[in-house]
């Protein structure tokens, strides 16, 4: 049999890494720039973060939080003042030492006007939001403060992909203050929730939960909560993560309030964030060897109507149906907004455009000619189905149909990724196992191969360096939950619950 | 007779600087940082800040923009490429170095890494979406290409006023290319449209349109356009720009196009932008000695509901009464979104909660006790009218009327800042009366006096620049319009028209 012909070269099969790279070049989502390590989003993948924030801002405002805006810059005496946090971030951050240019020696500009203090360009927010919170918060009647910022932040990350991993990228960070421990890790446990929902409701993709080991934590928290998702090559990817940081970020920055008692006591704090990062795993999670595929509930249009005049004689009219056709769509409520129509009416080949709304992933194409509209009726393809299957349906049908259709293939998103999911889940009890099942067959490529292998653990930091180093496997996350008691099978030690192991972007 | 107590102290008659630094204080909206220059946006001023976005948003999208985000950092080779523009912000320019921290010898951390190529925080994104357009675009079937993007952006700024003047600021900018001189002209004036739009609708604030003069153009335009907004201090507030980039930039960095004709051509470009300075200006527009007043159409919320518990044996019953009223304010379609509604429940004193809300402006407040609960009727309160003008309404009245109060409240903060532009705009035809408008009268503080003043001009910059030398006053715009020819009061020569003078902010 001839292989089929794809939109995008190469499949998945043949390079995972290079058919991401061409996925989200050719779905217009975003490029390089001259500006080593940052990004541009174009139009698609800007409407793609736009609806993200849209759905996770009203999940945030839902369960109190509000907005707010904190600078850009952080001073570096802030950073210092957590050990391990500025540990974390200064091998990796951008420097503002001057503030201004001035002609040099040899006509070009150089920098001039030395701070006294050097900025750092922030890479997260707590010790900038810790100073304001530090001053908003007196007594008990001002807890909880529950804050978050949309922002974009910057970690100088040498290999660098689109969306994956970027110097700059766009984020939001909540940030909350609470007057004891409990209620601040109920609250962790909270935005966890919120996030699960997210990636689950919207993504249409099915996330585990649980705790990081130490090694993995957020640099000054002392316990960070994630969620991670499984993507096409069997890998994990960290979706968003809620971090307990304790009183360390308040007794480092003096955040305290008066108790009802009248006593003064530090408070604990909570931050948690997610970023354009997501659009990333939307794209592994569901796309395929055409293009991307856009959960309904994300799509920047969820219809695209191609009017097809070719041989007609009267243009003008299909032009006129397929336009009368959006305004009908375009009333019609979907999940809190309206549905989005493009109607494409470019001076393009019919093919051409409608590759590009293949690749682009709207979720309905419609095409419209001459016998359509005599018909009445549109001839429908579906995303999440072979490009080259449409059926015809009559125009009033469609029209009345049309969301319980995206509603479907939302689902159909989410329960086809988690089935894939437990289909390279694996419950392994020896170390052989393991080493077999993350160990590429020979002569077949890596990835994929392998998935989530679930075993015992008791948790010896050495065994898991050693692991990561000989496999490039580590402990994604320590489920929450119940869990029987076993027997790790790298130490032969206790264990008291399995942990989720996987390679992991 | 006594002075009437103020919510804020000092008036605006006492001292108009400080009212408004002490209105921005006592709004909650924004509070100076540790970063010398950089603001923290409180979440009041966030949630006016994004009502405004999605004001704009809309009309950008209505006018066929498209939303992209562009990196932070400009290199410094990129600014260099357009003269005038690298000589406008080279001297106020945050400039990345170095991209890690390590430590030094004295065992703080010092910047290490020290980069190729000086990055520069971008001031504003000419040069770097430029070079994003020189890609895009290849015929003539690109254009035109109507991106806009919202951004933070940063200019060293010595002297700073928190949102009129801040180092870094949030803003949209809007660049678009074209085939042809005169489209790009016509975009030019479009958006400054939608600027004057949003500006009278959205902030019922009236504004003046018009060019810029040769001196206040931005650095870079051909032309640049603006809307003109006075303050209660009589003063102008430039509010918005659009500029007509010619082919400056297209010709600097290689943004061209095949014709239709199949030759290579420059693009036309615009750019325009407004920012979080529009918080100032709707601040000093409406403001009053007791806050600021939101324009309801801008209100983080439109209603605010506060129960008087006091001497009330059934507390819950108040309560729950408010917030049944809450809820079927909030089902209320209101442009575009639904009514916002505050029910403080906040164990404070009433009259500390009333006060609150009167500063930060809300436009309906609400008080509901025991006696109104059983009238079924509520104590309303405008912010448009004096504090203590309290006027009990019925349940049922009061829900059906709510969303034409508010379109009242709007028309009328607009027909208010109208007539007080129009009693403080002259006519003048001498230089010595001309000075006298912008001179206090002895032992009068300044200001407040004059305003605008409509003279003739020839369009000397000697002249303009020894005007804004001696009285601290300059062209602000150059109306639209046909208008009679005449003569220059400060030279004699012939002039084709007046022109709008102003102190300003």
């Amino acid at each position: 049999m001839a292989k089929p012909k794809t939109a995008i070269t190469p499949t998945r099969d043949e390079n995972y890494p290079e058919w991401y790279q061409q996925v989200v070049r050719r779905a217009d989502l975003a490029e390089t720039s001259p500006v080593r390590g940052c990004m541009v989003i174009k139009p698609w993948g800007c409407s793609l973060w736009e609806n993200m924030q849209q759905g996770l801002d009203g999940m945030f405002k839902a369960t109190g939080h509000r907005n707010a805006y904190f600078p850009l810059f952080i001073p570096k005496r802030f950073l210092e003042k957590e050990a391990e946090h500025v540990e974390g971030f200064a091998k990796e951050c951008a420097v503002v030492t001057h503030h201004r240019l001035e002609a040099g020696p040899d006509g070009g500009l150089v920098p001039a006007g030395e701070l006294e203090e050097p900025l750092v360009v922030r890479p997260t927010s707590e010790t900038i939001i810790g100073d304001a919170f530090s001053r908003w918060i007196e007594s008990y009647r001002d807890l909880p403060l529950l804050i978050n910022q949309w922002a974009n932040v910057v970690r100088w990350e040498m290999r660098t992909r689109l969306f994956l991993r970027t110097a700059e990228f766009l984020w939001q960070e909540g940030h909350t203050a609470h007057a004891t421990a409990d209620e601040a890790m109920a609250h962790t446990h909270k935005m966890l929730g919120v996030y699960q929902e997210f990636a689950e409701r919207f993504m249409a993709m099915p996330v585990l939960t649980g705790s990081k080991t130490a090694g993995e934590r957020f640099p000054g928290a002392v316990e960070t909560l994630c969620i991670e998702a499984m993507m096409q090559d069997r890998k994990a990817l960290q979706a968003g993560t809620s971090h307990f940081l304790g009183q360390n970020f308040a007794k480092a920055q003096d955040i305290t309030y008066q108790s009802d008692q009248g006593q003064l006591e530090h408070c604990w704090t909570t931050s948690w964030g997610v970023s354009t990062r997501l659009i990333g795993a939307m794209i592994m999670c569901h796309g395929d060897d055409d293009g991307i595929i856009c959960p309904p509930r994300l799509a920047p249009a969820h219809v695209v109507i191609l009017p097809i005049t070719g041989r007609s004689e009267t243009p003008e009219a299909i032009h006129n149906y397929c336009r009368k056709l959006a305004d009908d769509l375009r009333v019609q409520p979907y999940h809190g907004r309206h549905l989005e129509v493009e109607v494409d009416e470019r001076d393009l080949r019919g093919g051409e455009k409608n590759w590009q709304w293949v690749r682009r992933g709207v979720p309905i194409r419609l095409e419209v000619g001459p016998r359509d509209m005599e018909a009445d009726s549109v001839f429908m393809a579906r995303r999440d189905r072979p490009a080259k299957d449409k059926v015809s349906v009559g125009r009033t049908e469609f029209l009345s149909s049309i969301t319980q259709t995206l509603d479907e293939m939302q689902q159909g998103l989410f329960d086809r990724a988690l089935a894939f999911r437990e289909a390279h889940t694996a419950v392994i009890d020896s170390e052989e196992a393991f080493r077999e099942w993350f160990t590429a067959p020979k002569g077949e490529p890596t990835p994929p191969h392998g998935g989530f292998a679930l075993t015992h653990f008791c948790g010896d930091e050495g065994i898991e360096a050693k692991i990561a180093d000989e496999l490039g496997v580590t402990v994604r996350c320590v489920p929450f939950g119940d869990d029987e008691p076993g027997t790790c099978p790298f130490s032969g030690k206790p264990s008291p619950k399995r942990v989720v192991w996987a390679k992991a972007y």
